[in-house]
């Protein structure tokens, strides 16, 4: 099966001259679905994960998927406001103004072996915030993993070090 | 395992008065995530269910997962304006206010039988809505299913002829 042949391109979309890449219509097909999850967790099956940190709301989907699969617990990094108890929270920049995002404190414990993951890794500017708030309590980032890589916005750049993986490049 | 024990108690958020039931010390627990994972995949495995429709955000995160158990494919429910293709809205009523849902229209096509998910049945709104919107685009609502139910709040009489499963009822 092509994954790409069930992503949707929808041209002009959040603004004009943008090619947003839809993972709406993988999601819905119950084989590319099933194949995407596999896909991805033969690739981080072997990085010792205890917890899949995933980004809101579209890192959520498959991030809890990943967690159960790989037997690892699933910890929500989140908008400002949403998480009820003691958070971290790291404010980074966006193209123009600033955005944050928040951990609960005690959603990692020393020696947490950590797979971030999200849907799509575009300038990298939110996965590279997460991955500081992860070692900011004290997790090991294991990997990065992402449905799609937007290999043209360079977004690996922001995330030197770290083991990326992504099912589908663009 | 009393999945119950997993469950922290937030007090007076997100307003005085109120005492949050916070899920993420629940997905935190590889055990607890697998274990109310495959208790709500029990509930709901004998329903024929093709699409599993989430409501965002928290929706998503077994949502995802339960969509990969049963061998459907997954549906985003959205806030407004986060959908890129031709949705379907429905605005439903708050307590203070109203809010608005959306899904794509392509979502599900005739036949489909859906399972709605989402962590918290409260007053019902959001679920009473959601069943309309699938309604709308053709499909069957199968069955309601819900990490927890807030008993108290009688959301499940805004459900009426629906199945409902709720794991942890208060």
């Amino acid at each position: 099966m092509d994954l790409k042949n069930t992503i949707r391109d929808i041209p002009d979309w959040p603004k004009k001259g943008i090619i947003f890449k839809d993972i709406t219509t993988l999601l819905k097909e119950p084989a590319a679905l099933k194949t995407a999850s596999e896909l991805i967790y033969d690739q981080v099956k072997d990085l010792g994960i205890t917890k899949v940190a995933a980004i809101e709301s579209r890192g959520f989907i498959l991030g809890g998927a990943l967690a159960l699969k790989l037997n690892a617990g699933f910890i929500p990094v989140r908008k400002p406001n949403k998480l009820p108890a003691d958070t971290v929270k790291i404010q980074y920049q966006l193209e123009y103004g600033t955005d944050t995002l928040e951990m609960h404190r005690d959603a990692i414990v020393p020696g947490d072996r950590v797979l971030l993951h999200d849907d799509v890794l575009a300038t990298g500017g939110t996965a590279a915030a997460t991955v500081s708030l992860i070692e900011q309590i004290g997790g090991t980032v294991a990997g990065c993993s992402f449905i799609i890589e937007l290999g043209f916005l360079n977004g690996a750049s922001k995330l030197s070090g770290q083991k990326i993986f992504s099912l589908l490049k663009y």
